[in-house]
């Protein structure tokens, strides 16, 4: 018989109780810990990021992951664009009635497995439950802290004309993903979604100090997003050469069919960098060192006009590429 | 003509970037001062609290408060249950398409009131937009950090036999509020949610120390569910005395018809304390001394039986008052 969930897991009662013991702490142990309200940290002096993300996305599950994976990876990556080490995780869920248990345990069980494998903790969390027809399935709200070491300060009002931008690997793959899986298009796609946690490889730059000075994961909108942000933010021009920009073939392709720009889709996994010219090769060398920065390249550099993002394209013709205005694909994230 | 929301504005892009500057950055100040995915806060050594909450209330707005101030003051009051000075807060929102941004308007600027009269920042946030249907008009969830000062440890672990047991306040009014709100009943009832913020008065209890065992904001399932909490995790007996629960005439007298029991019914601006007998009298003394404190009373204390909760009734009899198995009212948070 499946397992459904009921109002009653979310009353704050006993079902409440028999659902977090049972669900949530075999596979977040850092909550059953705590079991409090809040959860207590021993902090040096530091400086701390502070993040906060909702995932929607539809479906729950995909190639690559599933909601409960994005929401852990989407919020690592957060404080890993500040900078900061992640120190620990808070984790909130919306349920609908009539959800199968079965499908919850299997998306906490693989918050918990990257949970063991980053050394990340999920030290608070909360459960609602809404009646059917309230909330879509589940939605997840993760939080996170993390402490800046000394002599980072990543910010896109560090940006100045001269960086190179640097992206960690492939774009698109997460909304091409995605898209495929909604079009029930090309179901044997090899392309699954490059939901992963980008701390560690953010981590190699610290050596580079002062000279990485901004960094940004690419979600939702995308590259063209972010470098839109950051030229608003710095108040400066920034170029994209789109012959660099790292595609894998099938995307490229599927985009073309379905009039989709690979700039502009949603990515999970992969981290935009504004770096000083002089360290630019040095950083690309050591995000390359990791596994998931072995696509990286430098896609771009800032320049001293005002501030608007163009695109020099493969036909060497030249066209803005404005913020997008409205929704490409709603609920990837 | 009413401005709704369209998917369109939990893009990322422009429509995104338009909603969150003129809807919320005017009162919630700090998201824009940082305008980052992480904000970034420096703190000295210290043990911090991290906490996290959703708020699925239904209807969101209720008499005493909306959705927006309960977030706010639920994170708020999770953190001062720590013994935690509130240092900062984050908050996603969830939205529906079509939900009226003259609503999302009055949520956030009350945010931004209590905000401001607190002094607590909301320094990150987040907004998703899903199709209509997919979730019921808005969902907020809040993430807070707050510094526990030296000298502090309220957990369930620490309460010995002897303990009083303190409420801040009369109890069961936030979820008498919204049940007659629902059944229509008592349109001219004068009982109000008491959604409050209760750091400064936890903060009075600083020169206690650790005379101070435990404290929880007993919002779902109520003092009820706090006290079983407390049983279970301490192991240790509690009895109540149900002549010293303080309760307001008309809830008392609501709650007969309804036939519900205040002690399990929400409230979101009480606090419950496990302190030294020796110290319970000065403990009391101070909370009083505090606006929001004023009907504080001992209700009962620890004793050196099982782990049970026991009720002495107004008639001299003894009833176990046990976790609510299920829903009591679904939604009031």
């Amino acid at each position: 018989m499946v397992e459904r969930i009921q109002l009653a897991h979310g009353s704050g009662g006993k079902l409440t109780a028999d659902l977090i013991r049972e669900v949530f702490y075999p596979s977040l142990g850092g909550v059953e810990k705590f079991a409090n309200d809040s959860a207590v940290i021993n902090l040096p002096a530091c400086r701390i990021a502070l993040t906060i993300d909702s995932f929607v996305i539809n479906p729950i599950f995909f190639p690559g992951g599933n909601i409960g994976k994005l929401a852990f990876c989407g919020t690592v990556n957060d404080l890993a664009a500040a900078g900061a080490i992640p120190i620990a995780l808070s984790a909130s869920f919306i349920l609908e009635e009539g959800l199968d248990i079965s499908k919850l345990r299997l998306i906490v069980k693989s918050m918990g497995e990257i949970s063991q494998k980053t050394g990340i903790t999920v030290v608070a969390g909360d459960t609602k439950v809404v009646d059917k027809g309230s909330v879509d399935k589940l939605f997840i709200t993760t939080a996170g802290i993390g402490i800046i070491p000394g002599g980072i300060n990543y910010h896109p009002q560090n940006i100045q004309p001269g960086d190179h931008i640097i992206v960690s690997g492939t774009i698109g793959d997460h909304g091409y993903c995605l898209t495929a899986l909604r079009a029930g298009i090309e179901i044997k796609s090899s392309i699954k979604s490059d939901c992963q946690p980008l701390h560690e490889l953010v981590a190699l730059l610290k050596p580079l100090g002062c000279a990485v000075h901004a960094a940004r994961d690419a979600t939702r909108g995308g590259v063209g997003m972010v470098l839109n942000e950051w030229s608003r933010q710095s108040g400066r021009g920034i170029v994209v050469y789109e012959k660099d920009l790292p595609i894998k073939d099938q995307v490229k392709g599927g985009c073309a069919m379905l009039g989709l720009e690979p700039i502009y889709l949603a990515n999970e996994g992969k981290m935009v960098f504004a770096v000083d010219q002089r360290r630019s090769a040095d950083a690309l060398s050591l995000i390359k060192t990791h596994k998931m920065g072995r696509n990286a390249a430098v896609i771009g550099e800032v320049v001293d006009t005002k501030a608007q993002v163009v695109m020099e394209t493969e036909w060497g013709t030249k066209r803005l590429l404005t913020a997008p205005h409205g929704e490409i694909l709603p609920r990837v994230c």
